[in-house]
């Protein structure tokens, strides 16, 4: 599997878009790790992000799930591509409610039109990890998209 | 298919519940539509929704889906049985940037420990409608827990 | 949703693909209906397609769904693109033993790349349906593929 | 993760169960590696299992992914607990032509009525191994199913 990123500044590139992405944000999610084809993202334990019994909302974990996928698959694309989610499937394992939820994004397979990434969430609690969530996504890679 | 709710306080437990739930609070999104095995929920579009390129976040669309997903089986469920999301799989049809974001959730297979339920997410603008996703969920029943 | 295929002769270019499918000749499958984005797929009960419990093995239930699903695509694509499943995700949501199962292969969200469709299984007994299945698949066209 | 089995027969009782689906008779597939929580499956290339291009149909592909995981979770159930499939999502990462096609099926949550496992499939030609698919499975224990 060929992981070599075709964009010399795809590093930047990924950053600036994960900052331009308002959601994230909103959530106070946070990028804490990025190689070719592998990012981490990070979401700190907040009331705004809970169902109904004190959990993190399935919603939540899936979005930063979600956004570790694509910018795995984004680390690769060639310099004029935007990526767009095309459809993805999680299957939540455990109820989480640590205090940091890790979602692990990692490129199953690259393609110039579709990019496969899974991602695995965890929580994580004084040195304890739970394996919370593990999510299939395929990845458009869509041209003339600045991202 | 038996859609008859099994509370009697179904609508009042849903909504009680659906209130309790910081994310949804969180993202702006409010229950406009209750009926056993039916539940709509809408969102309306703010900058703290969206991706790098100004659409909803795949997260935030998938949020709304799962949430009336599972409010439809809650609504059907016994009165001490809560819902948890065991997984789901959804397709992002379109790119959203509509000005209302509608979810409705549907039973298509009401259960004693697991519910299927459907979602359909559209993007509301002046008359028009856009089908944004369509997702199915596997909903577990979890006896004890306060819903 | 425009559904109105691009190929003057789809009709039997979709009929003679799925004829060469030795995979639906091999499980007994039968195409029974075929319209632009729709296609219906039937099989009758044989013990060689049956798990432990004598139901329906659920790759025999996917198998037809899959290409019910495949074709209502291929039916919409120009004369010179094959198709080929991309990914999909089926809920089993009964066990089937009915004299037939018929797999409903429709089109969701036509497109130049990417095909969203969905297949609903059932299972007839004299007179009784059962919903057997529910699935949603992403299909690809391939150019310089004869189909 | 606990992958004790809790049947002490439980290798008998797999095989026994895998050689009652006639389904994998019909197909050709063989259990060729069984430990608890992990269950290989091969399945040699045959016309019969091809779709329209020569390749292994998805459904053939899909089907010993099943088996697979679902044999991967039977081999933790109790005694007198049957498995069924609830729902699966598969990824068809590259067209499989090769002479033997391997599913990995892999346990990756045990649980008393959910069980969630993946399976992945490569096609193996001479020493080359391509990754074909990739899937996520959810399993249910159903008690009073002798299997």
């Amino acid at each position: 599997m060929d992981l070599s990123p075709r964009d010399p500044v795809w590093n930047t590139r990924v950053r600036n878009s994960f900052a331009a992405q308002d959601f994230m944000t909103h959530l106070g999610a946070e990028l804490v790790h990025l190689a070719p084809g592998a990012v981490d993202i990070e979401l700190k334990m907040r009331r705004e992000l809970t169902q109904q019994h004190g959990f993190f909302h399935a919603g939540a974990t899936s979005s930063i799930a979600d956004s570790a996928a694509g910018y795995a698959a984004l680390s690769l694309f060639a310099a004029d591509f935007g990526v767009l989610t095309s459809e993805y499937k999680i299957n939540l394992l455990n109820p989480a409610n640590q205090p940091v939820l890790l979602a692990r994004g990692r490129v199953v397979k690259p393609g110039k039109t579709l990019t496969i990434a899974k991602a695995d969430v965890y929580g994580l609690d004084d040195g304890l990890q739970v394996h919370v969530a593990t999510g299939l996504f395929t990845l458009v890679s869509v041209s003339g998209v600045k991202d």
